[in-house]
């Protein structure tokens, strides 16, 4: 295989790799391996590449998440995806800003470039599923129930009587409201679908600080 | 008191206030109360205010942190702030870029602001003290030991084979690598002070990710 661009740079200037170095390669949504440098000149390298291991384990475990403002989403989408989550459903919420819907970050090939810097840090390359839903009421109606059957329904709430659980090992839909968090309306729609409002502390923590807490405890 | 500025755009934009409106305040360093909001005009706005209970209790960990890029910096110090850590080194390591710390951000105004924002997110005024050792060695070897005495030592190592402990509800010490992880000789001289190098899975997460995942599953 040949490299350049992104890739090419990121090689040459953080592994500072050379002809005859090894490196942890991986194909989209298929197996890992090993490339070794054949070539390298000054903007592109060649790789011998094998693949002979399958991509880490996914989590059990589905987000579903109220669209934060683009670049915290940026960053969670990383951070989710390194982090091994499966499936994210992003929604909205009374107190998400509107205009956050017209970002081009959810155009899907943002949200895929998003998705593999996450895969690359943390040598994986399964690609999350992402689904969009501006409307709650009708996902939360419609198809939330099936989505939540059978497994752990938990929405994260800092008033919460009820902790968050620690390392559950069965199948969990874990649901992380907005800045300023779910309407008290919102909270019971989902409570409605089985859910359990649960609390990992009274203090607010911003989206991407807590989303990583969250799957840390949870998983 | 009177707010102007960065607060004062901050309860105009964002909570929408009025006169009349409560809004929870808060001292550094001291009680938390109520501000009840008297005046508004275009360019600042006074409130009676009350001060009436003591800020959450910090957790018993201190944060040992390699120097990561100024701007990854910068939202850590929000987030370990906003999760009621106490007290954060930030040392040296091999794979630390020399350059970073000739950052402004490690300034002391600068990191408090960066502190503060965290505070005000979880609804806190006790300020973590952050402590710069930009020589590794002696920084493990003078202080290290009597730092670590009677804690839990622990540090973030991916290829550990000791799970990372789980809700310890003890005094803590916990060291967290660079992007690239400290050295095998960097590890030694924190198992030599009697840290045990544990793991939250093989997966490499960036230290924005990985700094919340650790405190949430520790704490």
């Amino acid at each position: 295989v040949r490299l350049h661009g992104r890739r090419f740079q990121h090689v040459i200037a953080v592994h500072r790799a050379t002809v005859g170095a090894e490196l942890c390669v991986g194909l989209l949504n298929d197996r890992i391996g090993t490339g070794s440098i054949t070539h390298v000149n000054e903007s592109a390298l060649e790789m011998d590449v094998r693949f002979d291991h399958t991509p880490p384990q996914k989590l059990a475990l589905t987000l579903i998440l109220a669209l934060p403002r683009p670049k915290v989403l940026r960053r969670v989408l990383r951070a989710v995806s390194s982090m091994c989550v499966p499936r994210v459903i992003i929604v909205n919420s009374f107190r998400v800003e509107k205009s956050f819907w017209q970002s081009p970050i959810l155009g899907e090939k943002n949200i895929q470039a998003q998705l593999v810097l996450g895969l690359e840090q943390a040598k994986d390359t399964a690609l999350p599923e992402v689904l969009l839903r501006p409307l709650l009421k009708p996902f939360v109606e419609d198809e939330l129930p099936s989505l939540a059957n059978g497994a752990l329904s938990l929405i994260a709430h800092p008033q919460a009587s009820v902790p968050c659980p620690r390392h559950t090992q069965q199948a969990t839909i874990l649901a992380v409201g907005p800045e300023g968090g779910f309407l008290p309306y919102e909270i019971d729609k989902f409570t409605a679908c089985g859910f359990t409002p649960v609390t990992i502390g009274s203090r607010i923590l911003c989206v991407e600080t807590v989303v990583p807490a969250l799957i840390a405890q949870l998983c």
